[in-house]
C-alpha cells in the first residue's frame, strides 16, 4: 500500500487536540474525514506530535496509507478543499517508503512558546500567545532553562496522565529571547512527555518573575515529583513548529 | 479640559471599521462606550486613521477630552477592563497638550500589508493576511512600487467614496520584501486617501503575477481614473502599524 506524508498547519483553538476522539472535534478526526471524502478510503493517520486542545501547529507531520495511489498534488489540494472551513491547512504531501513512520521515525521535534509580556489584553494575538502582565526577566529564564538541557528524568514536568513508559528524555535546545513585548521560547528534543513543554515554560515564568531562582528550577527537576512543578503554561501559546526526520 | 492620547491595537474582523456608525459595531464606538463606563463622561474620540471594516491596527492613535482629569494608568487599565471581550487593547495612554490632534498633527502614517503566497488555505493567519496562490515576483513588485513613490495625483487609487478634497498625496516609502511564503508590503506617507493602500497593493499584485508591467502601473497612475485601478486587495491583510507626530 502506498504511504503518504503530509505537512499540516492548524489553529488549535476549536479542536479538542490532535488525537481522535469519538465524541469531540479533533485535528486527526477531521483530516481522516477529509481523506475519506477525497479517496473513499477509510484511512487512519498517525501524527508526529499529539498536541493538546488549543495547541497550534505550523508544521505537524502525519502519515497514512491508501489502497490506491493518488497524486500528491491531488492529496494536498483535495484535502484542503474537503477540510474547509476548519482552520487546518495541508501545506504539502509526498510519497514515502513503507518504513516511514511520522511518530517513530522523528529525529527531532521543535516547539515554540509565545509569551506577550504586557499589561494590555491581547487583541490580534488572542488565543495565539500567553499574556503575562508582570515584567519577565528573559535572561534569567534563559539561564535557568539551560539547567534542563540534557538527559534527565522529567517526572516533575510530565502530566500525571502521561502514558510514556519512561520519564527520561533528552532536551537538546532550550532558548528564551525577547523582542519588545514578545518573549519567545524555543525548545527541541527527539521526543517530549505529555505536557512537558507547557510545564517547563510555566515553571520558567516563575523564574522570570523572580519567584524562583535557577536553583529552585533545578531542585524541582531533581525532585522527580509532579507536585514540584511550578505551574503549567496555557495551551494557546504553544506551537509545534517542525519535525525533522 | 485635559486631553488624552491613547495607543490602540485591534483585530478589525468583527468591526464595521474604525468610524462610529449608529447601527453597527465600530472600534471608535466601542472605545467611546468604554470611556463612558469608566468616567461617566460622554467623550467623543478622534482617530489618526479611519480604517475600513476588517482592517487591523497595531498602533492606531486617538485623542479625546475629559472634563475631569483621570490618571493615565487608570485610563489604560480601566478602558481595557470595559472593552472586554472586544478584541481592542489600549496599549498606552498619556496626557497631551490641547493643541495635539491625533488626525491633524500626524506627520507620518505607516501601514503594513501581509500577503501569504501559497496554495494552501490559511489556518493560523486566517483573516490576518491575503492568501495569493500564484507565485508572486516580489522584486518586480518592489521595483514597480517605486513608480508610485513621491508626490502624485492618486485618483486611480482612491475609492469613489473618498471625501478628501484633493487627490494629491506624497508617498515617502513603499517596499516589498519576501521571507518564505510571506510577502510583506510597507508603505508610509503623511496621509492616505480612502482605500489607497489596498488599491495600490491590489494593482501591485498584478505586477507580481506578470499581468502588469511597471509601465502599466505607471500608466494607471497617470490615467487619474479610478477605472484604471487593477484591483483592490482585501481588508484582512492591512495593518495600521504606527503614527508619528
Amino acid at each position: 500500500m502506498p504511504r503518504y506524508k503530509i505537512l499540516i498547519e492548524y489553529d488549535g483553538t476549536p479542536f479538542a487536540g490532535w488525537q481522535f476522539q469519538a465524541d469531540a472535534m479533533t485535528v486527526q478526526g477531521e483530516i481522516e474525514i477529509a481523506i475519506g471524502k477525497l479517496t473513499g478510503e477509510n484511512a487512519s493517520i498517525q501524527g508526529a506530535g499529539r498536541t493538546d486542545a488549543g495547541v497550534h501547529a505550523l508544521g505537524q507531520v502525519a502519515h497514512f496509507d491508501l489502497a490506491k495511489p493518488v497524486e500528491t498534488d491531488t492529496i494536498r489540494d483535495g484535502l484542503n478543499a474537503h477540510l474547509r472551513p476548519h482552520p487546518i491547512a495541508i501545506l504539502g504531501a509526498e510519497s514515502v517508503p513503507e518504513e516511514f513512520n511520522a511518530r517513530m521515525s522523528a529525529r527531532q521535534r521543535h516547539y515554540l512558546y509565545r509569551i506577550v509580556n504586557r499589561r494590555a489584553d491581547l487583541a490580534l494575538d488572542r488565543l495565539r500567545a500567553w499574556r503575562v502582565p508582570r515584567r519577565l526577566d528573559e535572561r534569567a529564564m534563559h539561564e535557568a532553562a539551560q539547567r534542563l538541557v540534557g538527559h534527565h528524568d522529567f517526572t516533575t514536568f510530565r502530566s500525571t496522565e502521561c502514558q510514556a513508559k519512561s520519564p527520561l528524555r533528552t532536551l537538546d535546545h532550550f532558548a528564551v529571547t525577547r523582542s519588545g513585548d514578545d518573549v519567545t521560547i524555543e525548545v527541541s528534543a527527539r521526543s517530549f512527555l505529555h505536557n512537558q513543554v507547557r510545564s517547563m515554560v510555566g515553571s520558567l515564568a516563575l523564574v522570570g518573575d523572580a519567584k524562583w531562582s535557577a536553583d529552585d528550577l533545578a531542585a524541582a527537576l531533581a525532585a522527580r515529583d509532579r507536585t514540584a512543578c511550578g505551574q503549567v503554561a496555557p495551551a494557546e501559546g504553544l506551537y509545534l513548529v517542525r519535525v525533522d526526520y
